[in-house]
């Protein structure tokens, strides 16, 4: 951990370091995801076979790569009341808010002659890629299967690894409570290759999302144009703005709560208090010991926490503007007061009662949000990313007459005559 | 051009070779523009203008990249009154279409103790890629600057390639119109790593859109991720949907229009009334020598131009929806009719008076559309692409208390148990 004033010698330097932690996925990782696409585009099921045997251990033929609906009941029987109860909750919560950026189709009658609007479509078929293997993340089903689901899609195909065939009941039942259709045991590039271009058994879809390690990301971008896909995600970070109110205990635990990810995370505390700061960081010192995940969150903690000291609360601001933050707290005595200065960050937790684990699970916003900066042009993943749009024209006689002669001038500066030519052949007397 | 049948053996791979018409990039062009990008991100202005004077035959220093007051003056003298006018007019229906895009902040107050939300945030810089050279496209301009800027972007900066420093005025009028800051001489893919990473002189940008070569899409490409880009695009399309009314003049003219804009252009008619695709097609072969684009018009037409007979109207639009064209003529009796099952296509038009051309330049809607079958998952570009949204949630203690039950249960399916705690040690007594 660094404890760094904002205004010390080299500051910029030693957070960028920080912020530049995340991996490049390189050339030799695109190599070999290529491969692996080129060969499920040509091959189908065969290589996909294949490469679930080499990469996940479990052999089967096609049709044994998706879930029947005997799996779903008894996953359904195996999972606990009350967690049901909590995944419901989440379903529910998180449905509640993505229903609210349900956008309709429009028309503007403003003018009598010339129509213009907006068709708001559903996607017909997403994928959906959901890790698998040691991690398990029923949440991660919830956050992508949902807003698609409240969005109208189709069918919505969830891929979700099994090595050696092992599927978690969690998973498939966020899966069953979210209204996924249809669910894959397959992963890796080989999963997102079979998405995108379809083989006889996985259906081809119009979109991916969804996290996964750096194959699955690599294979995402590597197919993008052939089928859309969610932000490029690289390692999760948390910011916590703090005015010197609050509890040290509860921000070192939200430090904490975002350390515990991964040994790449970073969580970063920026106080214009700096006593605050140094109790936050003895009681994270505390805490670690405490925690079932202690190795995994004292190694992020230890190369990529922080604790700043800033001059004031418009200091921290202002650093936090420049940074994005995925997550950012306002761990403060009055957060709706500075919500309006804050410009760039994935999702803003208010005030001294939001966890940044509340909004992880059931908050009901989603917890796909834009990582390492990219909060400045990306926003957390939502119903406008699993609807498209058409833009609608429509001109009578009369529209076209009283702008074709606009048309025609603009379309002479191009040097595009037959454009002209459209609008003025329908006008001829 | 080709005259088929739908329902005749083979229609599909037929098709399928014009689908697949559009020049993947390839590796060496890839190599080449990561090249460049390293440079410019390396050495900055001095990369900067090396490669514009070698691609461009542009010698000046850094500060004379950039167009000055004097040239907008002089630009905006240079422009024919009603030229003027026609930009304007232009400029001002595309804004106000693009205004009716614009979304609000909101907040949730259903419940008295967590509090959810969305804060919509224009974007702080965007860059905004023009070609130059032969091609001079004000409209490009227009509906790339004019939706930023009703989204509230902070700056808008242009990138307008000007081989020999040869500034096109029709261009420069448009950008002072559309409300573009600032305006730089450079193209290619080093104007895309430019704004991806900021020189001395050129600044860094959030994200990047606007239509360019294949280096420049490359580019956009490759430096997706540091920034945002629009869609990426392949060569333009249209697909006119007719059912035997209307007049095969207007259907020649608009296949025509499209074919004009490059060789790569595709114009396809699907008609259940095979006398009128006869008529069209005599049309064609006739309106081509009149055309100051023959040449690239006939080859397009040639290559990619088609027209297909179906069995009815149902079929047509069932094999529109397969293809998702970039523009979609409705030349039929009542287009309302069948508009809402039109399900994939960037752009409607209407009825037997609105040619794609009126779309392309001043109804309002955007003309930066996307095209290959990518309308099956992008949207036209609009003011989403200039605001990102960052999720707010705030819970108050006894909204925590309601809930932090489930959020404890739901981290340790997850096996994080941080994330509980961070919520536990805020409950506890």
């Amino acid at each position: 951990m660094q404890f760094l004033d904002i205004r010390e010698a080299g500051f910029q330097a030693k957070f960028d370091a920080i912020v530049e932690r995340g991996e490049e996925s390189g050339r030799e990782v695109e190599e070999v995801v290529l491969g692996i696409i080129a060969d499920v585009r040509s091959r189908g099921d065969e290589a996909l076979l294949e490469y679930t045997r080499r990469f996940d251990m479990l052999s089967c033929d096609a049709a044994g790569l998706e879930v029947t609906p005997e799996e779903f009941d008894k996953a359904m029987a195996q999972v606990e009341p009350k967690d049901l109860a909590a995944l419901k909750l989440a379903v529910e919560r998180v449905a509640r808010f993505h229903e609210k950026q349900k956008q309709q189709s429009w028309i503007s009658t403003e003018e009598s002659d010339i129509m213009v609007g907006q068709k708001v479509t559903p996607l017909a078929k997403v994928g959906i890629y959901v890790p698998g293997g040691k991690a398990c993340y029923p949440s991660s089903v919830v956050m992508n299967a949902v807003p698609a689901k409240v969005a109208g899609v189709g069918e919505i195909v969830m891929v979700v690894p099994a090595p050696g065939g092992e599927m978690n009941p969690h998973v498939l039942a966020a899966a069953k409570l979210s209204g996924v259709d249809r669910v894959f045991r397959i992963g890796g590039a080989q999963a997102v290759a079979a998405l995108a271009y379809g083989t006889a058994t996985v259906p081809k879809v119009d979109k991916i999302t969804g996290p996964g390690n750096i194959y699955v990301a690599t294979a995402k971008k590597l197919v993008f144009g052939q089928v859309g896909i969610d932000m490029i995600a690289g390692p999760s970070e948390i910011l916590v703005i703090n005015d010197g109110s609050g509890n040290p205990v509860h921000v070192a635990a939200d430090l904490l709560s975002q350390a515990e990810h991964d040994e790449l995370a970073s969580s970063v505390l920026i106080t214009a208090d700096r006593s605050f700061g140094e109790k936050v960081a003895n009681e994270v010192e505390r805490q670690l010991k405490e925690l079932s995940r202690e190795a995994i969150a004292r190694k992020s903690w230890e190369s990529f926490g922080v604790i700043i000291v800033a001059g004031d609360l418009d200091e921290a601001i202002a650093f936090s503007n420049r940074i994005a933050p995925e997550h950012l707290e306002l761990a403060v005595e009055n957060p709706f007061e500075i919500l309006p200065l804050i410009t760039n960050a994935g999702a803003i937790f208010m005030g001294h009662y939001t966890p940044e684990a509340a909004g992880d699970y059931l908050a009901g916003p989603n917890h796909t949000l834009p990582t390492g900066g990219t909060a400045r042009f990306f926003s957390p993943l939502s119903v406008d990313d699993f609807v498209k749009k058409s833009s609608i024209i429509h001109f009578t006689r009369g529209g076209l007459e009283r702008v074709g002669e606009d048309i025609v001038r603009i379309s002479r500066l191009e040097g595009l005559d037959a454009h002209g030519r459209s609008v003025s052949l329908r006008l001829k007397k």
